[in-house]
């Protein structure tokens, strides 16, 4: 037995193919049936001359996802899907499948989220994993290879980073309650002084009422923290980032890509430097734009699409007024106004998919903040360990998968990236 | 600036070093201060003559912790740690640190899991968290060569596997209870039927009572699906897997496993073939040691123990009692007492490190067992699809990476593998 993927290795060879019934369509004395094995899709041709007659009776009324194994020859077939088709010698069936629920036809998205089991088997659903895949070897690849040490940060935290109205809570047994995280942030801090260089990468949660395009209650941050690092190493890091994960989706997966017929035109502009502007310069934008914005406040969606339809790549806007930002952020010693922050914002109005910052790294400034943001102290303790023992400056961000899969592969929703999303209204199957 | 884990290319030249003090002794005109930088370790010479009577005070007053940068001359020297020092020209203080809480004294397990944010930076945590990372590393490239798609499972989950008594609880918006997910195994069988071999890497939770070393509530798994294959396909995928882990580890981090006194040639022979038994032949064993045990039971940890120690690498036990194992696998049609499981017992009585079936890929059989068992079937409607719509034999296992950081490492504790580890008395910091 091989793979839909191998067929190329075996041109002129009599294989052996086991998969499920894609597709199919009858001419006369010729059945063309549609193979995926979940590697791939390959044409398959049974000729009423090379068959048993019950082979063909069977090729016949074989239903949509019937599992079922062939034996046959391997052709080059340019048009074909795949460019391989198979002339089939011998066809039999594994297990039958009868109304398939998913049908050619329009369905609703409650049906089929509803049978997400199932849509995962569609050409579409398939490439989008597969994209989604290669950038998470992407994402690790490139700070394996840069000497960071992956920090896998408690998914059960007693407290929260960013307020407690959006927190999954559970009982932990005598401890009283427990959240679920939201941010790995102040876990990898710690790690960067062990450790130097890490990231961390998992499920990360917010009870959101949003029922936005751009919302998952449940998805996966990637969050690198470095020692040492001020915050032009942060952008430079950032930047780099996202020039190798869209490059390696260009290079490995092409095929899914026409799948979804992404234009990549506009992924192979995602190359370095990535402009850089303040946040003082993007509300010029704005107002350039005819947009009655008033400095101080933060970006809504829409004014992040207008900004970052000035540029051709992704634009890196930093030092954000520090009232809009969160406690634990350098301020910026030129102006103390200002966060030494910065969001990325993906081209085609994809909108923010960074968000890092420098870390107040002065025991007594981040006393002051923790005070002016009312956050329970003692909470913080550890965390305030880490600036009384030997602090010294340091960066990060995040990266949230889900909204960087949906830019690579330029779709609508960010419940198509996910393998089972978990949504507002949704947490099944 | 240069890392620590650098100087081996610097020979003879001119850094400038950040870090961290680790140690320091004294011999009249000459300091020695150990510095780390997450990288690894250096030893410092300030040689009294060599620098400024200023710079000679501070590097005697360091505390340790202390964060400080330093410039002076590489040199090759054996006998150091790393095998290079630097003699300083000048040294900077970045922070100061006092009175560290981690003394080298001794300190109780619970005052250092208090302090788990400052432990980290010792180098025997150091040193597990940096294996950990290549474990990590060699799952994912493993699967990854090997042509898996990664299949992210949800963590949020309607319905439980195995049984609610274990089961994390949390409020979900108006759809009511839901629990956080012990194994991903069902969803990644849907991902197998669409994409082939599949492989699930995250955080699942056990709210189990249990206050043994072996036990975390919240740990990360991997567990690879596949389609089309058997439980002997599935035996032969989880010794080639085993084999590549543990020869990762020898090859990349031999300076961490002898920080750990791990005794190597015990791991050396973590090599394929593994020796394959029969539940009945592992009864047999414990007999012939003097075990009373009765046929149908389901091994105890100390059983484990006797049973691997028949043998110097890990050992495969597969056709266990139907009776004592999950509802989803499939019988052996040899006999239909048996399920089609495999357990892999690592040696040196780390006991069970790998859990896995073959599945019912039956319908009308699966419908049974879910009765049987006294499990909601409306709960397992999706999971059934799987069986109506062109079900296909298929096997995978799970692998705990705590239970294999801690085998690897040759140490005692499950709760020293995991950066912030959840037991049932502990959810902090």
């Amino acid at each position: 037995m091989i793979l839909i993927k191998d067929l190329k290795h075996h041109e002129g060879e009599s294989v052996t193919l086991k998969g499920w019934l894609y597709n199919k369509r009858s001419s006369g004395k010729v059945k063309f049936l549609i193979m995926r094995d979940g590697t791939g899709l390959v044409q398959l041709i049974v000729f009423k001359g090379n068959v048993t007659p019950e082979v063909f009776e069977t090729a016949d009324s074989l239903g949509r996802e019937t599992s079922f194994e062939i034996t046959g020859n391997v052709k080059k077939e340019e048009r074909a899907i795949g460019g391989y088709e198979v002339d089939v010698a011998d066809l039999k069936v594994i297990s039958e499948s009868h109304d398939y629920p998913i049908t050619p036809k329009e369905h609703g998205t409650e049906f089929l989220m509803d049978h997400r089991h199932l849509w995962l088997r569609s050409k579409r659903q398939w490439a989008i994993m597969r994209i989604r895949h290669r950038i998470v070897k992407a994402i690790r690849d490139f700070f394996d290879e840069r000497d960071f040490t992956l920090f896998d940060p408690p998914i059960i935290t007693p407290n929260a980073v960013e307020g407690t109205s959006t927190l999954f809570e559970t009982e932990y047994f005598d401890l009283g309650s427990a959240y679920l995280t939201q941010s790995g942030q102040l876990y990898a801090e710690a790690g960067a002084m062990a450790l130097n260089k890490v990231y961390t990468f998992g499920p990360t949660f917010r009870a959101e009422k949003s029922k936005t395009r751009r919302h998952l209650t449940e998805f996966w941050m990637v969050e690198p923290e470095v020692a040492f690092y001020d915050l032009n190493d942060d952008m430079d890091l950032a930047e780099e980032f996202l020039e190798y994960i869209v490059q390696s989706v260009l290079k490995d997966r092409a095929e899914e890509l026409k799948i979804l017929e992404r234009d990549t035109s506009k992924l192979e502009l995602v190359k370095r430097p990535f402009p850089r502007i303040s946040y003082t310069e993007a509300v010029e934008i704005l107002h350039k734009n005819g947009v009655d914005f008033e400095w101080g406040e933060d970006f809504g969606a829409p004014d992040e699409t207008i900004i970052s339809n000035q540029f051709d790549r992704p634009v890196m806007v930093h030092r954000y007024p520090a009232a809009v930002k969160a406690f634990y952020m350098k301020r910026d010693p030129e102006n103390e106004k200002l966060a030494l922050a910065v969001d990325v914002l993906a081209p085609e109005g994809y909108g923010e998919i960074i968000g890092g910052s420098q870390r107040e790294d002065e025991l007594d400034k981040l006393l002051e903040r923790i005070k002016e943001h009312n956050l329970p102290k003692q909470y913080f303790e550890w965390y305030l360990d880490l600036r009384r023992y030997g602090s010294v400056p340091h960066a990060g961000f995040g990266l949230g998968l889900e909204r960087t899969v949906t830019w690579i592969c330029g779709i609508d929703h960010l419940r198509e990236t996910i393998p089972f999303p978990r949504m507002i209204y949704r947490n099944t199957p």
